[in-house]
């Protein structure tokens, strides 16, 4: 391997207390990255101290604190937000759950991360936004989102680029998120699939993703003109066979529309359904002098077209591992890759840093806002073609 | 390399004489597929003679005639449908010509071969449709539209895995076409940019290909649910310094639908403006048991993907360039791959098997009326849309 | 994503004291690995505690277990060996330190892990193979050399394949382990270009890496049959200006063979001047009956090709992030990628599991001494070529 | 597609007569190269005019003649060189009759195609560039060596940026060409796996491709160093079933070396057993300021890495169809990608250029020979390899 000598300046961490409501998928993911944030940043002000954690079920609660490291458990997440000991609050619960705690929690004067999408309805990110508003003129308290994936060193890399002109005037933008664990129709039914938890499937759950990235890439908003919902399977049995529930939810959705500022064409599909792709958000964005493609399933790797490469001219796999690349610094040498995970480190450091510095975090809710109205106008356009042409 | 023992099975073949109208790029494409079809394929009945090649301009037209190898020059496309030494007429000219020629052609008995997209308008392409099934019944003229595409390898080899179930039923399809020589505003104004000749821009060029292939690979119809349309580039210089003129036609078309049986979500776009992509057609549809990913810059490979495989389930690179593969059996062995002028000279060996065996070639200029539909289709969707979101 | 449910059978997890010599790029790398390992595995019985970190600098050596979480400092490894709080030696050091480390803690019934390559010198690593032979039997101390490759899960899902027979009689393999850090002339001179120090340098650092994983995956041992060994820079500036050193050790080792069971013909590349690679170890596997690919800087994809796929058989990639493949289960859904980082974790389980269970961890110190073995023979036959032949 | 200008300059052409002896594989590659060529390339002098073919089995050899588009046949080749209709010998057959029909060819001041590798044997090889030295001096006849691979236009273009220092210094060469048609035990026993007739198996038939592409990218010698030969099958049935023959060549050749100016690494691997491999023809050359990586499955391509790209550094795949790309003007638009057969026409073309234009066409029999000379050299080196280590 290349050594390196990356003496990471050093600053004092201050203890800060975290309390986290959930402990499935997202509570593990975010756990570790409290864990770890610290000893890979050595010049995070802030030191994580993982107070409680938060769950309904007191066993499985009491069980998933000693597996993930917290010292505490809560069975209400009202009793967290009182805790002395928690200094930020960090919702990794369904997304019924995430405006009122959110809010509750920032009426308490506590720094909120919020997993995404920001909410299940755009009133509800309208109060939510409004809440963190309020709360920071009241209290200085911080809120984000989590749009985890503008913290891949390949994506803030692109965001750079695009900021900086290398691509040019931005012409094209098509980005799809593509799972395939809803093609069989016997996956089975979850919270996931019912509108009243998650407030929409594939749409919220995977398009969310793609949309905040595409406002983050481009630094534009963007204009809905047309959708299409579906859901393939309607019904779909509960887990330990006892009949079967009702999918209320998306399995796919497709749509389009423009940038605000450069009116470039820009298409999306989010779905559950694409056979083959496990994890696969690709977006690539096409510009007068250039263009740049991601792909989350090798998300080490930013692919870039320079057209002052003029007869060499041809997409670069860009490795994006070197010490001068986005985050990179903190881990090891060119070429030894990071994983899915590092983003949920990456975005602990920077919404640790922004407390401490007294900065305004990104994305903020309001961007989680905007996001949720270009979710809210898809919903509204694909309203009803779930049923009207599918011939089955 | 490795031998091969394909003992082509051989029959006399007769003469036909073709006439050509074009001498472009098409026109050199489809010459060269005129000479190279017998000695390819030992198995077509007739065996072409390049009789006339017919343009406006006496003297390009006959130094064409000596480079492309015909033997006779017109410099009317009339003159050249009532050669007797001409049985078969091939419309490489511009699209608004297709229509006039082609009635004209299979009003006097004559086969017809015509490039795509099969006209400018829906109305001449309906017209060439009756004009069409009027001359097979009548005189048993063959007509066929040059979506030269479905004679790619690994498109013949998609379309049969789908028709076969291999990949189930389908869920979505995702195709788009997308070149790069118009992202230039310098780049030369010439009738590709002017509705009046070519009908459209980007969509009739490109968008009819992935149009065509979606219908052929599917074996379904389009329904057009949304479309936009966006030309970047308003004014164009002359060649030749001469001043500019208007573009009136689109740089980018960007739409969505269903497939009329499965339901299928597709999208489709269709740009100039795509730097760095040089003539990506990529095409993927995903069915409940698999998907099919197909990229025309890598035109000898297929992504096979096949849930059977499991837990070593993943994107096969299929080389389509074994002799069972479809077309393969008259090249080369395994491994040694075809170029993208092969596709011209399939489509002449399929065309000149059908009117020796009496039989209708696909894709008819009924498929070249659905194609055309599906055009419309988008242009009365996308009608505005090219000025109403832009801020510049 | 994908929602799991892999409810991890919990043990109670009794603690292990860890000591570990070094804390520079592998120190870093170690820690986090014992940090996390019990939190993604709970089924490891065993829960590290970091007791003390070792180095010759008392100020760096403080500031590193601060940075990294470690309990106490040393700065004479005897000491920390014969800590009672430390029942693991972890070492981390250049290769010279490796086997009276190595001795001296097996010596003391403590069990060892030791970066790779074993040792720098044949004689070295026989001692050390004889040492951990005889305190396994004396005390039942175990003792592991880091290989941490065979822990990627592609890796491993490779190796079970091949043990299956799913590819037939082995015929080829290729390995290279490609790295551009001492392209440059003007890179600086570290310990790792000194032979007194690291032993040798390609070879060693990134030849034994290869070595190892071709042991793993075929199960044989290799024959090395010719060898050439290379340094292109023989003199670097020494870090901070002050003059220059003599690199002592190889830039790159080409080396060639045959595995000793199935006579398959093997070739291996080790270089740190392959400009534009930055980690890329590539490691190809033909056998009779099937083909498997494996890159690092793709480190969750595995290419396999299985002729039984007929007609449609073609390199599948295989995305080896399941819940079935190895190690995943601890992790994310599928498509949630692991980075380089995860292979450490993953040895300091199986590792843990081993001590706990009483079983021999693998790669044994007696692996270590193979592969030393194939390293000392391509130096023998390697010997006075890197001179004889470069014309400059 | 984008339209081109690309204005020929016409010459008038002249024509010229072929004879060609052997019409399988090769023969059909070489005929469409002959027929093609003069439309293809506006400005190649001289019109090739398909004079006679020959072959031992006369109804055979007719059938192929008209298949082919041959207007004479011919039984002896020496019949063929005193045809006063031709005036360039091609020679498409078995290795082993290279020799005496080149020698005779030039020495009646005939002009020679001679397929690849030049001879069954040094001495051959020898006799063979001292009769084309002779000849040229005193008839003035060209004798070419049918390296085809030079005139893929990645790798025309690939050898530019060599020879213009884009990639610096060299370091490193890695060439393989794998194909997998011998994988099989029960592949049928052909003329390619007699010593007799084809002089050598993988070694001659693919090693020498990559032997001449090495020289001819780097214009430097290869100094073999060291060469194991394998020969994984040994008996193999006759086609049609009657009985088996023993295999007298190579089905595998590993060997390495140095280059002679650079003193670079080299290795090669040549093999008909790697399965999965098509016609996998893979070359990289690394050097101080960059690297190339050539495929011959993606022959339309060109991976180009160059340091000057600094911390946007990645291989670029070069998509070589643009019009200032070697060879391509006569071709398609950008994107519109050629096959493996057009290697044959651009090496007509570039015969014919020569010849008309009285300058000597690469690769020369010289070159020829000194490929010769590294195939003999790695028959020396590695004598004996095969049975010597293989335990089965």
């Amino acid at each position: 391997m290349s050594p390196r000598n990356d003496a990471l300046p050093e600053r004092a961490q201050r203890p800060i207390g975290i309390g986290m409501v959930g402990y499935a998928f997202m509570g593990r993911a975010h756990s570790h990255a409290w864990h770890t944030v610290s000893r890979a940043f050595g010049d995070v002000p802030l030191k994580p101290r993982l107070a409680a954690i938060c769950g309904r079920d007191p066993a499985a609660t009491a069980e998933a604190a000693g597996r993930l490291g917290w010292a505490a458990v809560e069975t209400d997440w009202r009793a967290l937000i009182e805790r002395d000991d928690v200094q930020l609050v960090d919702i990794s619960a369904p997304g019924d759950l995430h405006a009122p705690i959110a809010i509750a929690a920032l009426g308490a004067g506590k720094h909120v991360l919020c997993e995404k999408p920001l909410a299940n309805t755009l009133d509800e990110a309208e109060a939510m936004a409004k809440a963190a508003s309020d709360a920071y003129a009241r209290t200085g308290a911080r809120a984000m989102v989590g749009f985890n994936y503008r913290r891949v060193p390949a994506v803030a890399l692109a965001r750079k680029y695009v900021a900086e002109g290398r691509i040019g005037t931005l012409r094209h933008l098509r980005a799809v998120y593509l799972q395939d664990w809803l093609a069989d129709p016997k996956a089975p039914m979850t919270w996931r699939m019912s509108a009243e938890r998650a407030g929409s499937g594939a749409l919220g759950d995977l398009g969310s993703h793609i949309v905040d990235l595409a406002r983050y890439l481009t630094g534009e908003e963007i204009v809905v003109t047309s959708a299409a919902l579906e859901t393939f399977t309607r019904e779909r049995p509960y887990p330990g066979g006892s009949g079967t529930g009702t999918v209320t939810v998306d399995d796919s959705a497709l749509f389009a529309g423009r940038l605000s500022e450069s009116g470039a064409l820009a298409s999306f599909e989010a779905t559950r359904c694409a056979t083959g792709h496990k994890n696969d958000l690709t977006i690539e964005i096409n510009g007068s002098a250039g263009s740049l493609v991601f792909n989350l399933e090798r998300l080490n790797e930013l692919a870039l077209l320079d057209l002052t490469d003029g007869g060499a001219c041809g997409f670069r796999r860009v490795l994006v591992t070197e010490p001068e690349h986005p985050y990179i610094s903190a881990w090891w040498p060119p070429g030894h890759v990071l994983g899915w995970e590092h983003t949920f480190i990456h975005q602990a450091r920077d919404l640790l840093t922004a407390i401490a510095d007294g900065t305004q975090p990104e994305p903020s809710f309001s961007d989680g806002l905007e996001a949720q109205r270009v979710l809210a106008a898809v919903q509204e356009h694909g309203a009803g073609t779930g049923a009207t042409i599918r011939s089955a």
